[in-house]
């Protein structure tokens, strides 16, 4: 392997000479040899190409950067959105608290990889330089928190929120196309009295609005950027209205309705925006786990379960067991759900634990939340797609359930009160027969008054 | 200890004579010796009190509950609101997950007084009865779940929500007097760059702005009520247009502005609402941990720590080492802190595993959710006036943290660049002197510049 | 109401004059006014006289105590042990970390109540003096975690264990009694092949067994105790052996086998024995979940749920609904796991924050360890008495669905292939037929052979 | 691309042609895009190699499978186990709750490289069956949690374990070469008595023994394997003594002392082992982020802050503040610490929830439970080459601190009491002065006999 040598204000290092990376990456990647290699989150680094591209704009428009190096970075930075330079961001998620290492990775690759396409040799003098030019005005303290919440955004607003959208239509539609199918209830998993599918799939439309509410709503803490605030809020070496025209690039170069944080100080030492978002995806979570669980209880059997409902049949069941089928989306749904109820701790955790100007759990928290929003956004495609479009109820099994039930003694309360309907109830249940039988037996209500009073669908 | 025969529709129970609960409240006392007894959150009874009033009121204008019930209902949920019918609520938290037996306690209480004020015995063919008039209407479905919104409305709006406003009005002042008061930054708990006492300070207000923001977000979904739902959801025996009056009649008598829910289905099933609002105060627990350990390392010495505020001494603070004083106020806070935290994964939890049209852990998630915001709100008042409202700078100690800062160098990158910068720190580090001496050394930057590029009051 | 003048370093407090606890009680119960009152355990507080009667006799033995001076402080302890004193520890949960002024409370109970047994007045020169005699070669840092141990070891060892073992012993004799009830075996909750119903129940015993042994691994540390190491670890002002000398007398006295910490320093500063016994109890209590939940399950109906066993009909379970009996032991115990595991997490935080030589969310983690270990015993002893005693199989209903089983094809893997074996079962599936109709139709196997092949007592 | 036709029982399927992977596979591959596409822990798709070739030798043994199968089978395994196949295995975590298309997966790899090995075309009549002959004997069931098992162990025994071993020898050696440092305590982060460097560190070394022993405690659950308890744990079609002897071979193949489960039931519904382990890794993070965290605190400065060590200087700490250098392996250790909190939380939820005879969060408990252990191993190995080792007092500033401290007026305690002890203290601290000046002037301790008892090296 070729080498060549980079320096720092430390030294010099060794650097694989097909890299774009310099001496402060290559450091990172020695002394941070834990779990998987390159696991900082792929939306960091997207998310650093818009905001490097916005700083050198600004820097410009400010007269603190010739236009050439604006362009010069800018072109870089769009050569690292397409995808080009992704093997040249290796660093880990477990690095410097503050992400320091990977500001200076992407400042780095940016400042060499802008001297090959100057024409010159990395190594020597710079064209860019990756402190003074690409990293102006900027600190790793204001950059990692403005590129967390770049990133978070976007994947809340393109993945998160559409993909539990098409979720809840899906189950608008089948809530409204079943809303006459009348079937048991079910309470303490009990028989209960009787509702309909529709009413029982509209409860779940309701939970995933109000969730999808309270994520929107999280939104406009989210969308506040740290950048301006530099090294420990005051801005320091950042040229005056520097924060909000910078905010104003960002959100042009990556279309999302982003601004300034009004305070620079809570937005760096503290990550309360990524707590309150992921909080509402918690919520989301706690839902979902609610509908698929439901979803894959309805669907059991086929002949020694619940059995109400069909959802499709997508992979055998089992290696062992032929002609098994298994409700495999709700099984994958909950267990997303259960990742993003452990992310919440670990970024509570993470956020928790600020001191003084800077929270430096920063990696841990995007990576955390990064996970949570993409594997719900992605869970409720794959959920909707291969599950919730092919529910369908099993009206035989379902009338059966509901005209054998005992809950429906529930409608005579009002008739002959709450203490001689139980009686029917249970002595229909020691008995093992009717309601209606009992009744007359009883002497409490006629046959004809029974068929009278008693109707499911009027109980709904 | 006397007793009388109390009886529901399994049968006899014997009940001690003095109290107004009957045989179902008996039963799950004598079912549930889990933890301590009573442990059912009072404001669960209370919030129970506005209900049943509210429900008699409505039944009564439906035509379904004559005036003279009503009246004598009202007066008995007046007693309980005025707490004169405490001894009366034996139940656990730990019984069954719909609150059922506290719901019927309550029916009971009420037809039992109701009895007596109306001068006849107990045991009696009663006067009014717990599940045809009391209870009419209703279900513990749908009671259970109102009572837990219009307690934990009430809690955070009577006592987190003043509490959290009380400190950060205090903190709001604090940042203002001391916006100028220059000291070291901080990050990664290593120096930093300047910045003032009141700009530190203004970061906490923030982050409990945003908190108290986040969790204002979240009362329109726990201002939704249940009641109405009845078994399932579906209303059934409950009198058309009930739910919207009786919500109607709870906010009036509760003076909180509580509605209807749109879907009663998820009302029953799922308490997103709980988990929604929980969240917030976890975030503002997450706000308020950052706060309390920043201020208590910032009080840290007093002549070996930080030591660059004073707070209130409110307690000699060691059994054994004579003349110590602690942060106690930030402990009590912390922990506080962390409880909310964990109390947040129990509501999860619990609130996960709703099934079909009844979610079974609605005492545990009651519990944890009015533990937390009484919590919330009493801490941040005993840590306002016990030790916010104190803070002092101690101003010699922070002028000379400053003046010997290595960070001030920073000030130099715009003149020097970022590596001649980093030389002159390294230096002064290593040989344990001034940046200005090691400026003019190394021969970067004069004396006279010196003193006018670095000038910390001029980098905050 | 009547007050005396107490003192303390920091000067004259008014104290109610019918209480023994003395200024720094009085100091700490108005400065933390947080949540409900008197929170803090009780069972602390019987530890705390444990401990100060132990380090009387030992300060006695040593030479540093006189004998008159241990007899009046055991006294008192004595009586604090009989529950006589109960009204004279107001203080909270929510108070310093360190538990400085819990200590202090029974270190100005003691030295008061001491003085009144002697003869004389509250206030006078005290015969027995709080921080002097009673808290001699102590300091809070070292008691408040000793008493913590003290409290934790023996709820664990008389309630925990004890509740969790006499559950298990029932799941086992109700596993070897229905050791050959042959049921349907579910895998996703969808039909799989036969197991018994005792075996299903061996799965529990085999959790408990295995659970109960975790916790028991735990105790070796739980029985460390820091006393000794006063006020940072290092035993200043305690008497040479002093530290093993007081936890015999420790041991003596409660009955418990505890030990003195070998590394006092860790026993001060962290509370990973405590993180360790309840991460014991959190296992529980993810055992305890699934055994509970699986019974309401399988006891679901009675008419449109599973119906494979019954459990005793303990309280009417609805309001509304007539005659409906619900698992609510069940639910009351998965309740407290849910609250087993929130306390974790608030445990888990707290210990991760000790500072230097003290770990200062003591009383956090005391509260949580104690509420888990003790909930989780009760629970157990409530659902095993409530609901285990009394499952009983439904014969008639086990029978129909294990004999409809699609999954009984499993057998036929190893006679015809895993791909025939699948097409029988899938058509049968399809055309509502029974496996063997389908396999003779298909050509497979002949109605002797399957009758002969497929016998699902043969398949458990 | 070029496909191929592949079948299951389901119907055809295409499969890109260089794959060796089948139809079930392929289906999973379509159905689950969520997330990183292969995110299943190659770990585990390493265990399934040990546990086929395990499985082919046990099934030879009892006559059930032909030897030259049996070598096919093992042929493959040995090449999954170089890495040689890697890019086969395509599936990710969020697929069925069982992994069964993951063991599919393995089954399919097999069978079609045996074929292709045989110098057969794959999709011609099979020479081994992936069902058939590598599945045989076997479930899904009973496979992935052995599989998780073997996974578990062996990242635990051969990295987790071994790396948290490394840095307490570390810490061990540098507690005794610093076992005379006197340097002050703290405790609620205010200046305490005096310890010892050696002797503060200590405690971090009793921390991990402690949590090591735990963590070896639980290893005896772990290594219990499912296999031979098949689809529901009755191991129906597995020849008798098959769950002993696969047990061997897969010990004998990994070198892992694994043995049979008591009870297969368990091994499959449940995932106790798995919280079990991860418990104790869960109180290791919590041990390692207080030291971790005490190590950041004491290196702090280096001129405001507490600077009583040296850590080594590893990067240039800041991207705009010259010359700073941050504990930069703390923040990742304690990053990783908080991961494996939320793992913590993510398994617990996971494995509360299996069903009747499985649990279906098996990748989920499986991908956290890897993680943890991983990083925990690796992130000590990194904090102990890049931090502990180079930990230096900095002696001069550790004797300063001391020589000033208040709290050394505790030993007098023992001479004068603690109240006139409290009032020296208290008066230096207000007068700025010395505590033997103050003890002179005020009369309670002569100039001498303060020198004679007050001596920081022999109060440790």
């Amino acid at each position: 392997m070729d080498f060549r040598i980079e320096k720092d204000t430390m030294g010099e290092v060794r650097v694989p000479s097909e890299k774009y990376w310099g001496a402060q990456t290559e450091r990172s990647r020695n002394n941070f040899k834990i779990g998987k290699p390159a696991s900082m989150p792929k939306e960091i680094i997207e998310a650093f190409a818009y905001l490097k591209k916005a700083a050198a704009y600004t820097n410009c428009d400010l007269g603190v950067l010739p236009i050439e190096k604006r362009d010069a970075i800018a072109q870089v930075c769009d050569e690292i959105l397409s995808g080009k330079l992704n093997d040249n961001f290796p660093l880990v998620i477990w690095q410097t608290g503050s992400g320091t290492q990977s500001n200076m990775n992407v400042n780095e690759v940016i400042a060499n990889r802008a001297q090959v396409l100057s024409g010159k040799k990395i190594g020597k003098e710079s064209f860019i330089k990756a402190n003074d030019d690409v990293n102006k005005s900027q600190s790793s303290n204001d950059t990692f928190p403005t590129a967390m919440h770049i990133a978070a955004y976007k994947v809340i607003v393109e993945t998160t929120i559409p993909g539990i959208e098409q979720l809840r239509d899906t189950l608008k539609s089948k809530s409204e196309e079943f809303i006459n199918v009348v079937k048991i209830g079910r309470t303490h998993l009990m028989d209960a009295t009787p509702l309909t599918l529709g009413q029982e799939l509209s409860g779940y439309v309701s939970q995933l609005n109000h969730g999808l509410k309270a994520l929107k709503n999280t939104l406009s803490h989210l969308s506040e950027l740290a950048l301006g605030g530099t090294a420990v809020g005051t801005g320091l070496n950042a040229p005056e209205n520097y924060d909000v025209k910078v905010a104003e690039y960002i959100s042009k170069f990556s279309g999302l309705p982003l601004k300034t944080a009004e305070n620079k100080f809570e937005a760096l030492a503290a990550h309360d925006a990524m707590v309150e978002t992921h909080g509402a995806l918690k919520q989301l979570a706690v839902s979902l786990n609610k509908i698929a669980n439901d979803i894959r209880m309805m669907a059991s059997g086929p002949r020694s379960g619940i059995g109400e409902i069909h959802i499709p049949e997508n992979e055998p069941g089992s290696s062992i067991m032929p002609g098994k089928v298994n409700p495999t989306q709700c099984e994958a749904l909950t267990m997303v759900c259960a990742q993003v109820m452990g992310n919440d701790v670990a970024i509570t955790i993470g956020a928790t634990q600020g001191h003084y100007e800077l929270n430096v759990f920063k990696p841990l928290i995007a990576a955390n939340f990064l996970e949570s929003a993409r594997l719900l956004g992605d869970a409720c495609v794959s959920f909707n797609e291969h599950c919730a479009v092919g529910i369908e109820p099993n009206y035989a099994r379902i009338k059966e359930l509901v005209d054998n039930s005992l809950m429906l003694v529930t409608a005579l309360n009002t008739k002959i009160g709450y203490y001689k309907a139980a009686e029917i109830a249970q002595t229909a249940h020691k008995n093992g027969t009717t309601l209606k039988e009992e009744a007359a037996r009883l002497g409490y209500v006629s046959a004809e008054d029974f068929d009278e009073w008693v109707k499911p669908e009027d109980m709904v």
